[in-house]
């Protein structure tokens, strides 16, 4: 930015740390900001939130923003235990070796941020988000769940209550009737409530090399369009 | 267009039947042609799909696109009988005394479409829409299929295949595993298949007086950061 030039970037930490100070100098120098690859990869979650839904007030957001998580989950639903299922997904390259960031839940909690301070104009940061993991779960608790038509999800939750926005990272029991409940495998999802348009949901790729390629690909047109500056967009 | 104004409507009828005469005579003119509203009124699956995803390639759309018979099916399968689900409907405002334009599939033929012309840059006309309605769909045959894991959809479904363009209205019998098969009521839903980013589905409102409105706000978003020529989108 400091050089003059638009920026696109799929990399979290930049703008869950310091989306703020970025945009305010972006806007200052006239540049453009672009970041869809910071949350669910190339899926628009971001171009969704931010420009296709300006208008309405997006009083809350939630979604499983992990898909190594929501696997492991998926497969402990089929009868995996919960280290069977890690294995797994570690040998199927979702989860790192050592798969902390996952499964703690922290990869999810940079997205929540992002999420609060980009659509809902917060200014949170990551140690404003309460955040627990998938390592307590057992086989046990997903079939009991499951008895009862219920799902286990990790849920990333921001959403404004009195004046404030509260968030966290944090499995959740979902009802089997709600979209997100629907979502299995590695595959990603966010639900935007609003006053205007109730809840819109957007599922799709959460991670990948050409999904993140998109992302960048995505930053791009929107940079090129503003440089041409009257296509619409 | 031929005075000079950009267009926002939420209008299916010219969008459906002369979408490219208009979209040509826009761009002759240096004018925005908007219509977000005409399918699944303002939640943006257009803008979805012309926009955020432009850089893919769309080789298939399909979608629950009406949300009257989504409704009279979720009731079929809660046990209600065909015309019972029907009557409900009327009374509740989502179909309309003579209900044919939505239990036929015609409503659901306009928005494939448009989504055929505008997002995947076909010129099809609705006689090209092979359409079947729910009509002959049984309480029997929702309770069958429901006993092998599956549920039935009225699904519009446009796809490429050998150069060529098919599109069809049908009820469609899905996997409970297919995130369309999770959108129950009155809900509506697309799914975008794509070259690189695999699966995205747009789940959100269909009909609505503030749903409807917010979609010309989205078109007249659009037209004003094009009239500002610099806001990126």
């Amino acid at each position: 930015l400091e050089t003059g030039k638009h920026i696109s970037t799929s990399n979290k930490g930049p703008i869950a740390l310091a989306y703020r100070e970025l945009s305010d100098t972006a806007a200052q120098k006239g540049l453009l900001l672009r970041f869809e690859g910071t949350v669910m990869s190339g899926t628009p979650a971001l171009h969704l939130g931010i420009f296709d839904l300006a208008g309405c007030d997006v009083t809350e957001v939630y979604g499983i923003l992990n898909g190594t998580t929501n696997y492991i989950l998926s497969r402990m639903e089929e009868g995996f235990g919960y280290e069977e299922a890690l294995k797994e997904a570690q040998e199927k390259g979702y989860a790192e070796a050592v798969p902390d960031a996952d499964v703690e839940g922290w990869d999810a909690l940079g997205k929540v941020v992002i999420l609060a301070n980009t659509v809902m104009g917060a200014a949170l940061t990551p140690d404003d988000v309460s955040c627990e993991g998938i390592t307590k779960i057992s086989k046990g608790d997903v079939e009991r769940a499951k008895a009862e038509g219920m799902r286990y999800k990790l849920i990333g939750r921001v959403r404004k209550e009195g004046g404030k926005v509260l968030a966290a990272v944090a499995p959740e029991r979902l009802p089997l009737s709600n979209p997100l409940a629907a979502v299995m495998g590695a595959t990603n999802a966010v639900t935007f409530c609003t006053d205007l348009m109730g809840d819109v949901t957007l599922v799709g790729a959460g991670a990948g090399r050409a999904e993140t390629g998109f992302s960048i690909l995505a930053d791009l047109l929107d940079i090129h369009r503003f440089a041409r500056r009257g296509e619409g967009r």
